[in-house]
């Protein structure tokens, strides 16, 4: 009888499809918040002050958007070289997906705290977190090959794992630029945001180069 | 090692999946306002009220919901075609569901403000981007055959490209009507999908015969 | 250059997909209301009563789910035999689905006002035109043979083609009964499922024997 | 033509499929309560105080998490032998979902009740319904190995077995525990998680030596 575990198997698809399914729930159910209550008697004068009131509703989950979006596509990029699995995979992988199902808790709290202390450092917390558990996922793969083609090149190992510690970083970096600022600590991100394009950007060229 | 990204990778299939779930995800949120508040001591004679201060709901969800049910028909159909990704398709796909994510809000604003100028315009902003984001994406994949087939014929390039600028032409075109009306506008989406559905359907009759 | 709609093609199986995925979602949501409200200082005492208030939500939740279940069920089994597709499928399709997502809605007409018959009339009416666009896009597959197998036995469409019609004739057939008593109404539905369930059964054992 | 039920037949994918997505949305939704209220004029102050109120939910979430991704890890497990279904596997299946889908309410249940018997005793009673049901599917399953592999070894089928009934075991016994200490009873459920991991570890290992 054939092992479960062995490459190609259907088993490593349904992690991660289940895994996709979670993370396109957590990212849809951001916009949850951003609905208008059903007005009475509704006058286009309302609108304005409504709107306004869902403002910083709408920057946190535009923000939980694009982390969302940012962590599926590495995660997307990892497992393309993942090719087996394990329980223990199947648990750091779900450990993920507990952090990603937070970002919602996470959006509310910037949303009606993001400019205060606490409330920038516990969104920022919960980012970096995500970010470790994820380079904690990627080194249990990549370690002595273990779930990987053994042909990886150690590079690429390294520089998925050099960015990941690097979001984490970032996230963990701005609790202290709170102190300063709240609203400079959510710029940051945004900043560091770009600068990280930059870096795959180049990463992405010497290795076609 | 193989590149990720060539042809008949696992990974193109995992990003439209991301997007079928968003999509679906979104699609059936609309609905999630059309609920009746539980009633304590329920009568058939309140239904009829309850059910009537839904009416706005019902319609801007129904509406939505085949705005939503198009944008999948036509990304299904686009990806059809498109047979290699990279990261730029992603982050312009990424944007795209962003957009596609925020029609629950967009339906929000109708179902109270649909009366009102600047309902109708949020809600054709919204829609037009997606449009606009779609051509976007539509015109990366095929510009040069980069993501598609090279033998994929230019009339059929240019057709689905002219549908998707349509589109989004329809709703940004409906807001100096809704100065007129605000009615008429919504009225005007309907009537043009009608028309563009006439348009598809002597395209597909002339590629056929 | 290879017809998108051809057999075997990805594009059929995406539409699958995406229609499951709408059902799923459709029936978790049956149960988003099924949560208690966040008590100040709970005593054992209240969940009795907490718990009471919610059986309508409850039961009429756990009839949505077995319903939606059930089309889930049939579109699975419709959609094996089903091989090719076209836009008009696609289109009925998305009608079909669009329906499924007016269940919660539907669910929670019934809860509220399960013993109206208006209440039993609106339920038993979007159940109905489900199983009726059901029929219509089995109707439209199987037509001349035209998306499924040449060689699908006439016995086997016309099984299917009694049985989802004879689901919308069943809650058609309940309206008038809710004038008598909504209750009753709502026990002909599980009875004529028991019913169904017995035609199914024989249905199969002939087709074995 | 070939019977749809046949063996590697896209039918088995679409049921492990639609099983997954509602398994994902089910536990996704565990967080749809933990989000903070729109504030009006947020201070740094109201903060812990709103955290603190919503512990229990984080609790029973958490706690909650765990137990839907356990069972999606043991229904991904026993499907990977799982190579037919039948329409009893459908159903047994659908019942299992229902019961998966009634968690987001028994979660609402603990995080106000869970300092009461009759709450613990219901959140206990339908994680052992699940458990007892999904035991229900491999008996059915395996049976004369009726939908698996004939060289299934018998051993892991029992092993199998009794880790699911053992859950569910574990969870009835902890409801007499709630009798003496509500919260003694949550705790015996994570100690006893820990010591399930050991056995599992256990009988890995040895299957491996």
């Amino acid at each position: 009888m054939k092992t479960p575990f062995s490459e190609g198997n259907v088993g490593l698809e349904r992690l991660v499809f289940f895994s996709d399914a979670v993370m396109a729930i957590a990212i849809t159910l951001l916009a949850i918040d951003l609905r208008l209550p059903l007005a009475q008697n509704p006058t286009a004068g309302q609108l304005p002050g409504l709107l306004l009131r869902l403002f910083p509703q709408f920057l946190a989950s535009t923000i939980s958007f694009f982390v969302i979006g940012s962590f599926w596509s590495v995660h997307h990029r990892l497992f393309l070289y993942i090719k087996r699995y394990d329980n223990m995979l199947t648990r750091i992988n779900l450990v993920f997906l507990f952090l990603v199902v937070m970002m919602p808790f996470a959006t509310s709290v910037l949303a009606g705290f993001g400019g205060t202390l606490i409330g920038v450092a516990i969104y920022a917390g919960v980012v970096a977190a995500i970010a470790f558990v994820h380079t904690l996922m990627w080194r249990y793969a990549t370690q002595e090959h273990r779930l990987v083609d053994s042909d990886l090149p150690e590079g690429l190992v390294r520089a998925e794992y050099r960015v990941s510690l690097l979001a984490a970083g970032i996230f963990l970096a701005s609790i202290p630029v709170a102190l300063l600022s709240p609203y400079l600590a959510q710029f940051s991100w945004i900043l560091w945001r770009l600068i990280l394009s930059v870096i795959t950007w180049r990463r992405k060229a010497r290795a076609k180069g």
